[in-house]
């Protein structure tokens, strides 16, 4: 656990040292809680959707957050221009195709936005990943029918088509490349009864692709500190509402004893 | 009060059970509290408002919700297609015609949805029912100007006139359906302080109507634990801020002697 | 102090009996937590911004506050025409010009608002002022690389030129008309790791315009609670999340004492 806890360390002082500026197009639902948990941890959040701005937004930026949870057309075609002008800037991209496999609309805009550029990251549950595959996900709504393992093959075989890194969350996280993986098991049962904890993750995974370049290894370290933020905040929370305020407070606090504690990755 | 504390508890028991999936096409401010409500609850929220898959999410889900806080054109358009999807498919849909009365064109829209599809539950405020049942209602923007006592003599009348079950919402609720009534004298005068305190039960109503088919009894249910949870909420609050996070809470530990010791419906 | 001390607990006062209505046409991450925080002031809060309303909305509230936070071509349109509307009336506006210096589109639109109606107040932090007096202010998103001192200068000949209260926040807060300055030097770091407390700051100008028409006095005022606010908040917050809701639970409890015991204004 050593090298992990220390390159965790390391990147979070990094991000505390330099708040990097993270460009979210994400959803209508998240925008304000993804907005704090950025700030928390001490990156720079900015929301930008014009399509009038955000290629000079993403040029200022070191990463790009996509999440399509309350997608439409036009911000579809604002994703499309941020997403191209960051593979020329050859800034990291981390896409989260929320509900993809709910409805038809959700799959076909996620696919469509990987041909543009392909993300550094993808990060959804099961049915999600599942759903980008191709195979037949029953995703209801935003919620994930299935275990993160029951998506783990073919998210491999996603890494190997696409080159990207994928996030299978959960019970379980998998962080996947290729035949490499990583599992965290970090975490805390109240983080399923707070809407956008997996947009938090994504969007935590935009603030460490910021410092670090290996993407494989920034999106383990955002989805351990998500995890361990996770089970800080449940010690002590009442429900759903105390945890949200103690999470935050845990992400903001979080220092060496804390992840040399607490780490579970393997 | 016992035959409600029973058909409370059974209802909460099927929602945390089933998750049922809750399709809302609500407005900007409320979209994280009503999503975080239904969670704490133990319903599935899904927002999703594109015209491209209203349909197809209102064909998964359990029942709709149209709350016109922040509307314009396009939502508007997205909601009288789901609510046309949910009409055919039987699922009940609750409407919030919020701010009605204060802009010709909150009234007209509300009015023209309810054409597309009658709800099976109306849940506003005094001055927003009044000004849904065509009479001025002065309506000083989202906020009544009038108790709840003030609307039940025109909600029996917009009742009668369409079939929906109608909630008149203040320091008392008011559940109406032709000439019955029931009244919840639970709640709390800081839920008036949070915004969408409303909004949340409009939301809370869906998850009832996923689970007990009487619409009636649902959405005096749903009012019922609005009200508990305000008043478990209320205790050790500071304020309008630790309330919000209380309030989740209590939602999501509800039982049944929270439910037998507070409830108050007439 | 007294005076100032005293013409904030007049304007608190004059809120909280009152309740007046502040019409935000304002960015999708702060819409629930500036509504929260005017509810908690004693305010009422509307969020409108469908062309087919907003002048009717404009009219029935007491101010019109416009923040471009997030903002596309449809709703800077709307912000026109509300802002039309309210100079038409002559009720006071206060802009926000978020990331104004970040790219082209935000600068000219705040630029092109301020040609159609010429706003009682702007607030913003350094770098925001700098980019709107047409200098380079290297805004990174929507986040000041500067310190509120360096744009002083700057923000009264821009008030000298429009004729506009200006407020530049950061660590100590200035007020400025024409050669006339305040410094607020209430407030505390963690506001700086919560999104939109300025957004919250600009929408308190609007709720204190409402009832003092003076807006040199009236921003003072709102930025010296927020200060206020921000400190007792601080007192017991262990980071960003338990602060939020402490600062609400402030601001919903603000007396006599906490304004003459803290007030520290220049």
């Amino acid at each position: 656990m050593k090298n992990i806890s220390e390159s965790i360390l390391t990147d979070i002082e990094k991000i505390r040292d330099l708040a990097p500026l993270v460009h979210n197009i994400t959803n209508y639902v998240v925008m304000n809680s993804t907005a704090n948990a950025l700030l928390s941890l001490g990156a720079s959040p900015v929301m930008a959707h014009a399509l009038e701005e955000v290629e000079d937004m993403t040029s200022i930026a070191g990463t790009l957050v996509i999440n399509i949870g309350t997608l439409s057309p036009g911000w579809v075609s604002a994703m499309h221009k941020a997403a191209e002008k960051a593979s020329q800037l050859k800034k990291p991209i981390v896409l989260d195709p929320v509900g993809a496999g709910a409805t038809g609309y959700r799959t076909s805009s996620v696919n469509e936005l990987i041909e543009t550029a392909v993300p550094a990251v993808i990060r959804g549950n099961a049915s999600e990943i599942i759903a980008l595959a191709g195979t037949d996900s029953n995703t209801k709504g935003v919620d994930s029918t299935q275990s993160s393992e029951a998506a783990v093959d073919v998210a491999k075989a996603l890494s190997r088509r696409l080159g990207s890194v994928i996030v299978v969350s959960g019970a379980v996280d998998f962080i996947i490349r290729d035949d490499e993986s990583a599992k965290v098991l970090n975490g805390d049962p109240l983080m399923g009864r707070v809407t956008g904890m997996g947009c938090t993750a994504t969007a935590l995974i935009g603030a460490f692709l910021a410092v670090n370049p290996d993407p494989f290894n920034a999106a383990a370290n955002a989805m351990a500190v998500m995890g361990m933020a996770g089970e800080t905040a449940a010690l002590g929370a009442e429900g759903p509402g105390t945890f949200q305020a103690r999470f935050l407070d845990a992400l903001y606090r979080l220092e060496e004893q804390d992840v040399t504690e607490r780490i579970r990755v393997e």
